[in-house]
């Protein structure tokens, strides 16, 4: 199973793509950041739609995830949090992909075993998980950090632990 | 020159089109509802998207307006219009249609003259403005006098006058 993970923003949307072993056995396959930067609206969610339709015209994933919003820090940033998260939603379900949604709770249970978790924390074990040399753009992390969370709850803890372990042993 | 105004809503996503003439005449195209209940959010998302692209690809305008938000309510309901709002603008962009974007103090003044009008009273003006024979459903009525907005803009307000005085006469 493939999977890409988004962290929309208006400014800058993260991406991350993973494959999942039929055994739980994660893989990283790309990372990094639509940035959307010195331009009028309509053209920053036309960046973002281009851009994420371009990673999933490459890499042809099965699924997308999305952290869960619940409440944004206040009604100015959650409507242009809303307008990217719907853009990056809208080059999903165009090429067949229904968004899959987690609470930043669940991604940090997933990936760290703590919801209260760090962001720095995210970042290290999203950096262990995949076996990766350096740390992600944190946005990418964070949309790698969905990735896992879904690779989680689809095939099972036990599962991604066994694949983890697997992969430690081969390095 | 032919614009459609959007009203984007999370459940209902209003749409009115119009022809503008040379001289700031209104002719009324047609308008309507996207109506969403009942589904995913990515569900719903995708029946705003082709709702939208359905009613560009058949009247093919020239340009998509939609209200600019300040406030909206609160942060849940500001992410949701988001949501709707960058699905709806990313139909437009999608379609070569940069968004055009007004206040809703713009919109009253043009429709209205008055800034402060209530929502009862722009729906009776647009219905003037337009030469309805009846009341459009609120949604597409907000709808309509964005596209009414964007007119007395591009037209200037004196031609659309010109153009209401004639219609009235042809009456």
């Amino acid at each position: 199973m493939r999977v890409l993970g988004i962290d929309p923003g208006s400014r800058i949307t993260g991406f991350g793509m993973i494959n999942v072993a039929s055994d739980g056995g994660l893989a990283y396959v790309d990372s990094g950041c639509v940035r959307t930067e010195g331009s009028s609206q309509s053209q920053r969610l036309k960046t973002i739609y281009d851009g994420i339709s371009a990673v999933i015209t490459s890499y042809v994933p099965d699924v997308l995830v999305v952290e869960k919003v619940f409440m944004a820090k206040n009604a100015d940033s959650a409507l242009k949090l809303g307008q990217a998260r719907g853009v990056a939603i809208c080059a999903g379900i165009n090429h067949e992909l229904e968004a899959m949604e987690y609470t930043a709770l669940q991604i940090k249970r997933a990936v760290v075993g703590n919801g209260q978790a760090r962001k720095q924390q995210v970042q290290y074990m999203v950096k262990v998980l995949l076996g990766l040399s350096g740390t992600p753009q944190p946005d990418a992390a964070d949309a790698l950090a969905c990735a896992i969370c879904h690779a989680h709850y689809a095939m099972g803890r036990a599962a991604v632990t066994r694949g983890l372990g697997r992969r430690a042993r081969a390095v």
